[in-house]
């Protein structure tokens, strides 16, 4: 399934259609950068005005160049695209860069052009990239395809770090400031309007080459949602993070990010669950995003979240304590052997706690610093060691730095840096940290982040069974489409009590009723039930129960039930006339225990699955877990702890303790059922109550509403 | 009360007591750095054993100076201090700053040293800065008085920003990477182990003085946490934000605190509350003090929420959007005058909404680039202007900025710029930026969280007033001391009907009940309240009367309550054998509404209100606001906004309205015990049940206890 980008990354010439003479034009700029930057393999400027641009033999069209094209760089004007394109597809080029605007971003016009020209690229097995985009660049063969004003000035230097962005100004500013930082790329690609490439396309290529370690994405509206699901397996078999800054977070944002790209905004909720559980990791922040790349670029992974941290100023030390806390890793007491070694170095205002403080003038005695560290790395109670300087300088600061990289080429455990000064006080260290594979970072809170996400992704890694059956799941259900056997048609709302017939028939554990038609038989219902009781209006006219006085709880007598019977059809038939009444449903009333909600939605990924507080505190509290289906019962536990409510299940203040288990099962369950029946709907259960331990649980009310299936998966 | 600094900054001559003619020793490094950076006062080497130290006569003791000496930097050991204070006083000097360590910061020896010397220089009239701390800089007098290696390297100029670090090594880590940033201090002192200057001091004396404009505070342990209520008045009155990074947040990070400064942590929680509350702005990390720093170079403050974003990128515009809606800002629509002379001037592929995307097109020309952004800065609809840039290059870099410059100063309005790309690409840009007033950022996530502060602390000005009475009432309650007269005594615990009793004395809305010293006189009272009622034990051997079955809810006869009197005694007699029962209290059964808590407990800062989520759920969902007390009626209402809660009291799913008003009326009467009563005590009131609207609030349970009074305020 795969696309060969070979020819893209590395194509053996370039030509750029629409190429200008005129000085410093923005035509001529794709020509000059491809120039400037070194390029090896062909340039062929087109353009049947000119005899030559820049010293390069210009052509009148690509059917002239002498030898084979792999990449067009299309800066034509819109309207001569159709035929540049002709052109292309003849001449044999495979990938075409449309750097022209004038497509879906500005307007109707604009987006019917675009249509037909995809249309004519996908009958001349021409891939497409943009239109609305920069370009691309790879370093590793000097390949800077595009005109970004970057390209006048950049050094790009072969790295590891992918870069797949949408937006074109803001992906190269980005490009710009890791530059600035010593953070070098293997790939970077702009994908604009994606009208055929997109961006997952091209992180499916990052994922597999032999020179990316780390795929960075800019991304406003992720295309293909389900395919990133695939791209996370990818991603965790292949040990290399996909770190997305996903914009149009907001509500403002999002309306920003549909006018901007004509897109509805996804939910940003479901995102950020689906991430954390596929182990994508999602940036806030530009800096956050370069900070996860430098983490990154070097391959060690923490086994676990206990870290040594060794400063040499305590504040630091409490900084990176703070941090660590916040990104969910801890700092354990240290092992009485290192204790000993590290308290017969360290002088009296320092400590050999953890975070250890062997101040400065430790770090001015390499012996004594290299022996407390090495100390450390060699602790068996500490996963990773976090190392916070604080205006290193000169000389000591290059000696140092040495010191850490000798102790880190002796341990297998990640060490990252904080230094906390300028570069310019220490012009090397930074440099020669990252050549050596040490990640650094301006602050110890920076650096207890970047540690927290090599955790989640090695964490995430250990799931990877559990994602690829997600992506076994969003491949099968999205080449079969949904099946209906046993299951109503698209476009039903079921009532409570079919619904629960339903979910019965798959094994869930819902109240005991019977439907009575009067009231002979609501109080012969009810004396086999036994009290108390409750009564419900049972009709498909009527959603809102409770708002008709179709409701009574806690009956407890024959007289109290036959009463009650009259009250509900009387009132359900003053709200609606019309009414079709079926019966009135007599119910056990589960007493005690908690509400839960378990609730079940479609999404752009395939089915999410919601556990949380229920009954009215739901809406007030929002306290919920979110899962893409299908989930094992590992997951669902997985979800339970996540929710504030939680301690109400394992009994606070004297109550008793609840069936947790059972609601583990439930939530295993009515993932089953996603497997079964893949289409598109929407189960309600609200609420769920969890009996005392032993005792299980009892979906009490229950709803189930089957959707339209919208257009088959990209 | 504010101490005169002004010896301290501007010393008339400096001498560093054990200075050492060694090249480059450690002892060596004041009276270099003095010299390095240009200190016009008198610089006196004090060592019996030179002549002359780096061309500046040497002199045996402080005694023989020629010349005024104002500040002593002392560098002889811990042992020789005494003396060497003895001299300073001797000599008129008023400031000595012990660079030594060996104090409190390293065992029990070493605080009995700094107690003593704390008692020396008291009664000597000496303020001692640190000890255990590195010195000083005042830029305006080119004064660099210490030995940070940073001192060696850095280029310090007259600015407007104010530092005060308890951490030596981190807080010069953190001025070193303000200059990195083109910031510059008014000011930066390292307070150490605070054993006689305090933090507190010297932020007093830079919200008076008329070169800082902003004061950053690098904080472990906050001493005199009162003290900073008055502090924050005077912020709010001068217009001077105080900027706070308080480490030691997380639990491991507070024990590392109190390992380095042998300090308790404060509860991190409150102290967040109260910072809030006073309109000081707690920064997470360097690099957010430092951009807010940047943000409060430039006097201007947004009237409100509204932003206009202009961008030359798409994607920067969703960035910022994203980011405005995270920091409480909005984007409104423009109005139409704007809107129609942005769309006279923006290409089709950009946009003429908020927020608005010129496109790099717009940019290249000066004249329309100008229209565009005066044209927003005019709108009455917007606040504040965003201007986003990505990968401004060379000469046309210069020429944006200017134009921006010239913008910017037609318009009151604050603009902030956030300028996505390397440095190096545009080195003028940030310098020109900054030199102009108008602060640069390198995200636009970064710009909006900066101008969310620039918000929060014009809205906190707003509220001066009620920072001057909490003001008022930390003074009058450190001054005087607990009173006493009509409240229990400290160290007493008062039963659920005392304490109500208490609470009705004052006004306040609890429960109507009546004590029964037998079945017969419960039954009376049931009947004088009226059925249902709530019986429960009255006895201060028991706390728990739930755990203890004591309390019996839900009676509607005389029979049943009858019974329960039984029950109850029994119960409570079998659940503690010799137990003092007074009696059984015969309460009112409030039924519907709402369940709040209501609590205030002691603090650092003074008593606190809490208000939340009331029963079990208050421990479990943790939905509660803070604040120091006393309030007003509107700062009660705004606790009441923060909750999550707050839609349960609003009517939620059909559910009544609550009597919001009354739950403000009694926060306020809760507040105003505080007034009358300012010892320390704990009240616990919950649930507080709010009824429908128009029937007020009941106290339903209550609880009261008074603490032992701790040592008087610092």
């Amino acid at each position: 399934m795969s696309q060969d980008f070979s020819r893209l990354w590395s194509p053996r010439g370039v030509a750029v259609l629409g190429a200008s003479g005129r000085e410093s034009s923005l035509g001529q700029a794709p020509v000059r950068y491809l120039d400037r930057n070194g390029y090896q393999g062909a340039i062929y400027p087109i353009n049947p005005g000119y005899e030559e641009i820049l010293g390069y033999p210009c052509y009148p069209s690509v059917s002239a160049c002498p030898g084979p094209v792999d990449l067009a760089l299309v800066m034509v004007s819109a309207e001569k695209v159709p035929q540049a394109l002709e052109d292309c597809a003849a001449k044999g080029i495979r990938f075409a860069v449309i750097l022209a605007s004038g497509f879906a971003e500005s307007g109707k016009e604009g987006a019917q052009r675009q249509a037909e020209m995809i249309a004519q690229a996908a009958a001349r097995g021409l891939t497409l990239i943009g239109p609305n985009c920069i370009g691309l660049v790879n370093p590793h063969v000097s390949l800077v395809a595009g005109f970004s004003p970057l390209f006048a000035k950049a050094e790009f230097q072969a790295g590891e770090i992918g870069l797949v962005t949408q937006s074109g100004a803001l992906g190269y500013g980005i490009v710009s400031l890791a530059l600035e930082r010593g953070l070098h790329f293997s790939r970077v690609i702009n994908t604009g309007n994606e009208a055929s490439l997109i961006s997952a396309d091209v992180v499916e290529d990052l994922l597999l080459d032999d020179v990316t370690r780390v795929v960075l994405v800019y991304n406003e509206e992720l295309r293909s949602p389900r395919r990133w699901i695939d791209l996370a397996r990818l991603s965790l078999e292949r040990g290399k993070p996909i770190i997305m800054l996903k914009v149009g977070r907001s509500e403002a944002g999002a309306r920003a990010a549909a006018s901007h790209t004509a897109a509805l905004a996804g939910d940003d909720r479901i995102l950020d669950a689906a991430f954390r559980q596929l182990g994508i990791i999602r940036a806030q922040d530009i800096d956050e995003l370069l900070d996860l790349a430098s983490a990154f670029r070097q391959p060690r992974l923490p086994r676990g979240n206990r870290v040594g941290v060794l400063t040499t100023s305590g504040g630091a030390g409490i900084m990176a304590a703070d941090g660590c806390s916040a990104w969910g890793l801890t700092l354990p007491e240290l092992t009485g052997e290192t204790r000993t070694v590290l308290e017969r170095h360290i002088p009296s205002f320092g400590s050999a706690f953890n975070p250890v403080d062997v101040t400065a003038q430790v770090i001015a005695d390499r012996e004594v610093f290299r022996s407390c560290l090495r100390q450390m790395a060699q602790d068996g109670g500490l996963d990773a060691i976090i190392v916070s300087f604080c205006v290193l300088t000169g000389e000591s600061a290059d000696r140092t730095v040495q010191d850490v990289l000798a102790v880190a080429a002796q341990t297998d455990k990640p060490v990252l840096i904080s230094k906390t000064g300028a570069d310019s006080l220490a012009p090397q260290a930074r440099r020669d940290l990252l050549t050596g594979g040490i990640p650094v970072f301006d602050t110890p809170v920076q650096v207890a982040r970047a540690l927290g996400a090599l955790l989640r992704f090695r964490q995430a890694a250990g799931r990877s069974g559990a994602v690829a059956a997600l992506s076994a799941y969003a491949r099968e259900t999205g080449q079969n489409g949904p099946a209906s056997e046993g299951f109503p048609q698209p476009g039903t709302t079921l009532s409570e009590r079919e619904t629960k017939t339903l979910l019965a028939a798959h094994g869930l554990p819902v109240t005991r009723e019977i439907l009575a038609t009067s009231a002979g038989e609501a109080v012969k219902a009810a004396e086999s039930i036994g009290y108390p009781v409750v009564l419900k209006i049972e009709s498909s006219d009527i959603l809102h129960k409770t708002e008709a006085g179709g409701v009574v709880l806690g009956l407890s007598s024959a007289a109290a039930v036959r009463a009650a019977y009259s009250r509900i059809t009387d009132s359900a038939r003053a709200y609606h006339p019309s009414i079709h009444i079926r019966g009135v449903l007599v119910q056990e009333q589960v007493q005690g225990g908690v509400e839960a909600l378990v609730g079940v939605v479609p999404s752009s990924f395939g089915p999410v699955l919601t556990v949380g507080c229920g009954g009215v505190m739901v809406e007030v509290m929002r306290d919920v877990a979110m899962r893409l289906l299908p989930i094992d019962q590992a997951e669902a536990a997985a979800m339970i702890d996540e929710l504030r409510m939680a301690p109400l299940l394992r009994g606070v203040r004297g109550r008793p303790v609840a069936d947790e288990e059972a609601l583990v099962k439930t939530l295993f369950m009515v993932s089953s059922l996603t497997d079964r029946f893949p289409g598109r709907w929407e189960l309600d259960l609200n609420p769920v109550v969890v009996l005392p331990r032993g005792q299980g649980v009892r979906v009490v009310d229950a709803l189930l509403i089957t959707h339209q299936t919208a257009g088959g998966a990209h």
